[in-house]
């Protein structure tokens, strides 16, 4: 039996820790959060305990810790419960700024903990069978990658602000996908972007819609088209183009009801937004975490995972404000 | 809290069980199976007790019973459960001959206890989107309902010699897909069938292809088409023609992966059987039958509800060996 | 050259003439019409003349005559084309009693000319395809057929009237795709019926909603639904399961425009009637006839398929007006 | 009527000619080629005469020319039609040069002719069909355009070598699609690619696979993925994301057959390449011209959009070539 404790209360951390009380093996021990009321109504759902980081890290019993609190405070939690011991959960991304996130990976390096970096996407069931069918060559080799991923609408403008920009908060998922999928490097990076949706954004110097194309060590092209907005909802689609096909991963719905009226065909919007569409991969990949730790296999989405996706999401930043291609080091 | 006991526990009493842990106010106090081994580890996986009908009947404490056994001890557990004055949540069907299962109504009645029978289809979200959008007015008045109802393989001929026949087996949730759909009542009903796909089925004295037509008070019609077997699996649609379009309930299917190769554009198969395809559906009609127990409302899927269904498959198992249409009773 | 006469320039008429004139190897000589106006538009239209019937036949330059003309004169005109020694291609149903049509295949016979009857489904590409690859054996042994066959809306009262009502009017086309697809013939017809669209049309002693089933020879299982109206548009769809799995017909759209907005996911409604949806076929059908007459090969829609489902539409107006299975001579 | 000469008898030469006698009001005179054989088969297929150019342009009664040959006679022959003031229709790209191309649209204007450049996409229903929604407001203000536009495999190296490379000769489409659809004009692009299919293509210093990206004056990002190779086939769709909504278009499949089987859900590849992805537009467009030249209205493909087309290849060109971001001068 493994005790744990979920640091930070919000959206997020609820759906981590519904998740862990259901898997067998682990103890939900601690809540915590700055907000205490939202610690306290987390904790008592699931009888568990608030507390504060430092006794959490001191308790000996605790195994794990999962980190869903503000992006701010990952890289010192990872750093000290590296230091702890502890087998680490961290929700992305790992920090805003490289060079944090770098020192993370080589604290989690030395301490030789479990550290997993909550890509969630990769856990996905449609993503995943994508990724499953292409390592068994069904396609062939992968030559060209196309993402299309959009909010159903912008964040509130002080989110945006220390957001760190649309490519480390939005495309960092984006980033990831790309690596994983095309199991490939970037050598150089392209992007461009508009404020189309809101002034308020272009306002808080960052954009609501961004263009990015990626080329590979081995020559592959990977584009990725984003928006803050997408009236018809939380748009998670891409498609991969092989020497043999192609295999494309469509929107889930919530019912599988076509309507034909007088005036069209029409069937469900997609899954409303990220906690609906990746209901599924947010339980897959908590289990994987706790499969992890408990049979010291190596995490799927490793810090260094997370590290490499916010390089390409500084890159893709650099391109953006400078108008130009960036080279990324081999 | 609701102490609870489940009765059966094979491949549907362990949905039922899992579902009913999750439940907040219900507790799962016994589990009781003429296999004491399947007991014995159900009981063990919640933390329950292995116990007797009769000591679970006897036990104040408990406040609801969950019959999940086979076909032939319907009755009688529903009988006694209501005279000991529980709850009581039964598999369908209610019981293979109409006469029975009137008088275990009846009991019901006379007892006065919540009793809901195992339609769980009613609340599968696709199919549920479509009564609530019907009832809407979406597509006006209902006129014809298609039902296609396809088993992915026939079970083992001992199984289908005690099931009571394809109409009582298989379309008994058809039927009650009809009523509930078209809210309406069959005038006459009229069944073929014949055996295709395996003539073991033939000389157990049944048939593994069948053809419903039923029209309503209203004039409505509806069909029905059926086989134990489908090479692709598990095919489950319906579709609503109305006075001003039509409303389509289509196969779920478990990624949203298509796939484009030389041969063709292909996508997954349904999902593969029913604790598959209604998963969400057995997870969502057990939370509603304790809303129903706790909150005193009644149940979608009564046992009257379960009578008019098995009427519904005499009458036209009936049709189907005398070849002629039958009349119901007004 | 094939000298060719078109007797009827109304809607299925024009169609007729104009993929004719695109045949090479045929001219269009004349046209006859009761309505003369009509006659010297589409005349003129091809550079063809207006002509009287006996000219018609009485001219030896004649090779074929296209019968597209109210379905009382059908008969008659077969039986004079027959005796005049001309090919005949003449538009469904070849009368509206069994005996006359009978007569008319018995003339064809003895006279030794082709003659085509325009069930033009079976020229479709997507109906067509079915076939084909049903044919090739890649679902196995077929078991069920479920047709789906639904028209826009009513036509006038006039029309109903003088069309031999709804199986002979409708489904005498289903009927046809029955037999084929299936290549079985019936044993038994079971069809009830209602008039749920407008009460004139039970005044004119027909119904607009039919749901038929037909037993073959084999034992396969055939349904058929229709509705005189579909909101959404001409709906013509057919499925059919087989041992090894199942090959459905889907309706054909105008464009492949799919639109995502606040509201739902939509696409187009199907093509709008039957000059849209069987644009191809018309044309296949006709350029398959000339080859018939110019290459002595069979034609794929034979007078004798013409009495067959004229057959299936009688039995089916005799079940629904008693009630009751119809057992076809076998 | 138009008499009308058609300048190259190859495959899109004959595609012109066939739609062109099915106009009414015009007449196919004359069928010009260097490959005389080819002249002749089309001239005696419509019962046309083969000529020389001069004799072409000569001829008083000669309306308008379609110019199908081979791209490097394209110029020469626009200026020709137009000093000779016969309205013109010529197949893309104007030239491979921008200059030249400059120089045959200033020819054009200068001679007053109707001059209409084959960028049949804009023709195709589909495509056509969501220019009029966007127009209508459906989705509201285009923000982002995503163009796939891949062929289902590589011509022959020959070809590839005198096409000008992959953004002459495959993306001129795409570029002209991407200004029809936004209604913008690029200032900036960007281009990158690979030589993945096959590396003959490379040693003729070209590539097989290009990822484009472009700025419009008001913001708007087009993204363009282009392969030489999709073994499914021919892949032509479009989405535009607009501040209400999406529409996308997607490919059209010769059978609408759906094939369930033990392995998968299928259904058709789409139209297997040009001829018959986009036959009706083809037809659409020479009826749009020939209305154009009898009508004196604007032809909707201009030859300034056929210079403004190859602006773009040439930008993109240079871009993929240099490696970075081209700026176009507004």
């Amino acid at each position: 039996m493994i005790d744990v404790a979920v640091v930070g209360a919000g959206r997020i951390g609820k759906i981590h820790a519904a998740n862990l009380v259901r898997q067998s093996g682990t103890h939900l021990k601690y809540v915590s959060d700055i907000n205490l009321q939202a610690a306290q109504e987390l904790a008592t759902l699931h009888g568990a305990q608030v507390a504060e980081i430092d006794r959490i890290l001191a308790d000996p019993s605790i195994g794990a810790v999962l980190i869903a609190s503000s992006t701010d405070t990952h890289a010192d939690l990872i750093m000290r419960a590296a230091a702890a011991g502890k087998a680490i959960f961290c929700e992305k991304p790992v920090d805003l700024t490289l060079q944090r996130a770098q020192a993370c990976a080589e604290a989690v390096k030395a301490a030789g903990v479990t550290c997993m970096i909550g890509f969630q996407r990769r856990f996905d069931p449609t993503f995943a069978a994508v990724k499953r069918r292409l390592a068994a060559g069904e396609i062939g080799d992968p030559e060209m990658l196309i993402v299309t991923s959009r909010d159903p609408g912008a964040p509130p403008v002080p989110y945006i602000k220390s957001s760190g920009g649309i490519f480390k908060d939005m495309l960092i998922h984006d980033f990831d996908i790309f690596r994983w999928i095309l199991d490939d490097e970037a050598v150089s990076i392209s992007a461009t972007g508009s404020c189309l949706t809101d002034p308020v954004i272009a306002a808080a110097d960052d954009i609501d819609s961004a263009a990015v194309t990626i080329r590979t060590r081995r020559g592959r092209l990977c584009q990725i088209n984003t928006s803050r907005r997408a009236a018809y909802g939380y748009d998670q689609r891409f498609e991969v183009l092989g020497s043999n096909g192609m295999l494309q991963a469509g929107n889930h719905r919530p019912t599988e009801v076509t309507a034909s009226t007088a005036g069209n065909v029409s069937y469900d919007l997609p899954e409303q937004f990220f906690l609906e569409r990746y209901r599924a991969a947010y339980a897959i990949e908590v289990a994987h975490f706790f499969d992890a730790v408990v049979n010291r296999i190596a995490v799927l989405t490793s810090i260094e995972d997370g590290v490499k996706a916010l390089e390409l999401a500084e890159a893709a930043t650099l391109s953006w404000r400078q108008n130009r291609t960036v080279e990324l080091a081999k």
